[in-house]
């Protein structure tokens, strides 16, 4: 994610402009320039198909619908990116919740369960990013006892065994009585959610816009830009081209930044700092329980410079 | 569904091109480009009926407000489209949330009621799936005692009857004391879910967009169809019948598409594919009790090249 | 409401088109039509005032602004409509919930407590509808306990009688132990569900857009129709009638059908089967406390052929 | 609020047009009307300043960015309006489930008990709507306990009040073992609501639209509507005046009925019922105690003619 | 915040326009008045480059998509700032009904119980707004027991922390049995939202519009306002200056509020007025518990004159 502020305003967009998202447009509208370029050497030389008549309400109607439905794609992908940020926000309070929780539960001299309490919770985050990341890594997790991360290891879903870790230990105090029915209620309101939380992320990411709307959004923007030259080259000449090539840059940027931040889990420009996040999770958990961190774990929580992943 | 990558573009074009709505929507464009060719011929060698001086502020308005109208169209039938996944992407969430939590709660020696609670959990999503597509087929279901299967053939609505298998089996289990008051209380609030998921589903499958709309949208576009050559002939000449096309295209076609995903939970190319996420979720259940499953299940919950159902 | 499908087309069309809403809608129509034959031939005949060079740019944005308010119009409603559509379904789950809970907490032998509240839950939804569409009606009602109705024929809010003799036979068997606590608490969740549905569609029925915006929509329609045909004589000629009357076919009935659908409870054409979704109910709920249903009530509950009230 | 029926609509617009945001709005046409007559007949007498080669595009432009701006007012102010609806619906809800729960709980003879929830729970509404209202009467609320009402004189916040005396009289029952653990959890799921409920009306009293968009908009009409004669009245001459009023009335119109609706809970022509509605619950409450209520009580709740306040 | 009302409308404009937004768009304008200025004179002086005949159409299309992203720029911007006040809304709500539950279930004779209660959750609005606006600031928290505040310092995160002493606290008394089983399920409801509001806060704070929109809407506006006066030039000559200054004051406007209320916690013109809601919240919290509080206090729960921070 890009951290911008009003002082750092070009260092962000050359940043904007070397993301992957900005190269790959940045190749199309290199196509689209030579194919304008040829249009208006040609048209200009040889005077071929001339379409410089086209009827303004014609095309004006369809550019409105175009309009339209960029507004459409922009919207929806706007809404699952926040719908992603929502949730990593959830997964903040709740980790908090628990954390506080378990910490106002727990007897004071319960230290082992404390530190077990706080390092599970803690690896919830980081199971979760790497899973949605599609990354098999563990080295981020903390071992909360001998073998807990072996454990792991064998599970084809990864944060689901760290809830039912979780659960499994929690069930475990509430057998012993350490735990009351009452506080079990409680802890249970907090720990569905974590399961909810790993399901919305799973949605927004498995579930692109439908490919339909997506095939037609790109064809309708080709066919406005292959047609858009013939009904502009007779009033602006070779201002054609720098003129095609804005549209094609609004339009084609529009649709590229929508295609980026509908999955907002990756490791793009626009998407969202999850490493951060994970990290400051796991800070504000160990400081609830009252539980030392090596200082470079906290320097890790605080937003780097300005690109963070 | 069709699951497209940035490398199988092609390929998912011509997916796209094959499913039941495309080729519905070839066979109107076909006729479209009957009438277009035949108005076109007719005017531009006989002159008869002219309308190239319909107003532009006319036309635009009323080009306008059928787009403001497609756009209503294709956000409710897009939401519709969304609502079902979210419904199934809190199913998984709920059949997951309730294995961690039968799993936790069940004493270690319990391996028997294990494997009751995997299977009828495991079973909900495919009985709610053939519910939502009609067909009576129990073979996908796990039979977890001895007749359980047959008791549901007996009922009209399966997905009632799982839900009630696991409701008895758990109040037996409370009566017995092996779940405990907040036990209860924790799996209530999970086991409600399960029959609101499945009222939701059956919901967006009974309610489309009202008759009226449905009707008034595609009597518009036709209505402005059949006027649209009238107006561009005279500027476009034979290129009249492309033009034509192409805005039949994206017109007809987003009114189409919109019809097929505002229920998505069939076989056509743009709706989701329940086969896989049901297999998914048996998959996860057993792999959360601990219970094995054979790999060709495991196998089956993996999307498949690109066409999923 | 009118189930259609692509079969049918013609005949859903015809049962549209013999609503009280479209005669309604038709009536306008014949208005609108001597309105601007009248106005068509004293232009053409005598040339009167003639307003052909309306400027486009103006006369332009008033038609935008206008169809802003129609999506705005239509939106609203349609959230309405979908609304009452989304508070039914949400009945729907709670007396299967509801009916599979009591079903599960019930001893074996409570036939007669299970027959009360099979009754008494499938009664509810008659209530509500008799409620929402002002009739007074009890035959539909199922007696539970002899006197329950006539309980009920003394109140004035029938659908919270109901939800009374709900509450007072449950608090009765948890004083008498045979629901727990926890019990207690797991049916108090769906309970509160019952008079919170009921609420929400009595809000629905009375209150419907302010009627500011209502006038405003009108008048705007109103005027625009009045100006339209001198805007557009000129070019037209006796075009112009058929014209108006296809630009005032979309207008009124768009601002007519949102008219229709924002009180969704009625018995006109756009409006929701709320007698084959209670009939519905009552099979589902008798299934599920597996109590006997005459044939006759699980044929009621199917939808009949296109026009369900 | 203006209840309108389809019968009665001449009378609704004249009670529309009396109310105060109507004769303000009439007040501002006027002064509209006397600057487009003075500009009209500058105009046409003595040709000073004319600007009709205004460019159809621009001109066009700017007025489809005023009637999104327009729609973005509207929308805005009607999802406040129907919150606030919204919310009074809930408390319509809660009230009546809080009495059926309290019914159902109290031991059959603890008649003075129910008289004491009864009373207390239907002051909550009225003490609501005088609250957001800004006026301190205690006239409608009715005495539970002698001095109850002095106590809730002596706070500023009056709502949070009655909400205590709720909570109070239930704790002490609770103590004495009226109330069980369970049916305290499921009084408090429903007492909280009182005080969200409250919430929610406060701050869609105290936030109304952030003021730099309402001065925005009310910048951009004055600015559309000084500029409009100039770009139209070489082809309207003397018809500028009547038109340009029709657009005023229309844009105006919104602007006011926006700010009108955003806070709907005062006395003006489209705001909320608030008596009304606090009668009704009152007599709902009653009735499902079973306590009698005084005929004129139960008439005061019936909505009148067509202005509610 | 701006606090207006209709007969302070003069008074509010000039606040608006001496806050930093404003000034920082006054800046901005004088940038575009220098270009325009400088276009205009060098167009109508040399005739250079004329652009007059850009094609209504393209230039109408592209007024439109910019009209359509600065509409879903405002949109995104106020439902941010809606949130902000909702959440802030929820946390009065949340605030209020802790201290009228923990004012019930307390027996009468623990006045230091209630007076620890009223000062920590009259704490928490306080440590939250200063951690939203970065400042660590305990001068307005008060102290509920020696050490309390000193606690506090040490943290990172200061609201968590109070959450962190009203649940030790709470779990003691409950531990002690003050607290029943069904109270603390109670209690648990609301204190978890405390955390959930802090972290929504954190989230609306964290999360502005992805830096790609930001930046495309920022680019779009300029290249519209650079093109501008050539295409009005010819028509308006020396009124170009007004118009385009006009427009860039709308446009540049709408972009600007957007920015500044997209973040509403700060101390700009139309954000949050913070201080006065957590002032109110402790008036209200120690009115419940019965606690006084000196009328200074009280004063600064009113809102000032008209400028609130």
């Amino acid at each position: 994610m890009i951290l911008y502020n009003r002082h750092h305003w070009l260092r962000a967009i050359w940043h904007f402009h070397t993301g992957k998202t900005a190269i790959s447009l940045i190749k199309r509208l290199f196509f689209v320039g030579l194919y304008v370029t040829a249009v208006t050497i040609t048209e200009l030389t040889f005077y071929d198909i001339k379409l410089s008549y086209t009827p303004a309400e014609f095309f004006g109607a369809m550019g409105i619908l175009l309009s339209l439905l960029l507004l459409f794609r922009t919207n929806t992908a706007y809404d699952r990116f926040y719908e992603g940020r929502r949730t990593w926000g959830a997964l903040v309070n709740t980790t908090r919740n628990l954390a506080v929780l378990y910490h106002a539960i727990l007897p004071k001299e319960a230290i082992e369960e404390r530190l077990y309490f706080a390092k599970t919770i803690s690896n919830f985050p980081f199971a979760l990013k790497n899973h949605l990341r599609a990354t098999r890594d563990f080295t981020e997790l903390d071992e909360a006892v001998i073998g807990g991360i072996a454990e792991l290891e064998k599970r084809s879903h990864v944060p689901g065994g760290v809830v039912s870790q979780l659960r499994n230990r929690t069930e475990e105090l509430y057998r012993k009585g350490t735990i009351s029915d009452a506080q079990s209620i409680n802890l249970n309101t907090l720990l569905i959610l974590l399961l909810d939380i790993n399901g919305i992320c799973e949605r927004i990411k498995s579930t692109p816009i439908p490919f339909s709307y997506n095939f037609f959004i790109k064809f309708f923007i080709t066919a406005y830009l292959i047609v858009l030259p013939f009904t502009i080259i007779e009033e602006f000449g070779y201002l054609t081209i720098p003129i095609v090539l804005l549209v094609s840059y609004v339009m084609v940027g529009l649709e590229m930044i929508g295609e980026e931040i509908e999955e907002p889990f990756g490791l793009e420009r626009n998407n969202l700092p999850l490493n951060q996040l994970s990290q400051m999770m796991r800070v504000n958990v160990h400081e609830i329980f009252g539980i030392y961190l090596p200082q470079v774990e906290k320097q890790a929580a605080i937003p780097d410079f300005m690109v963070v992943s």
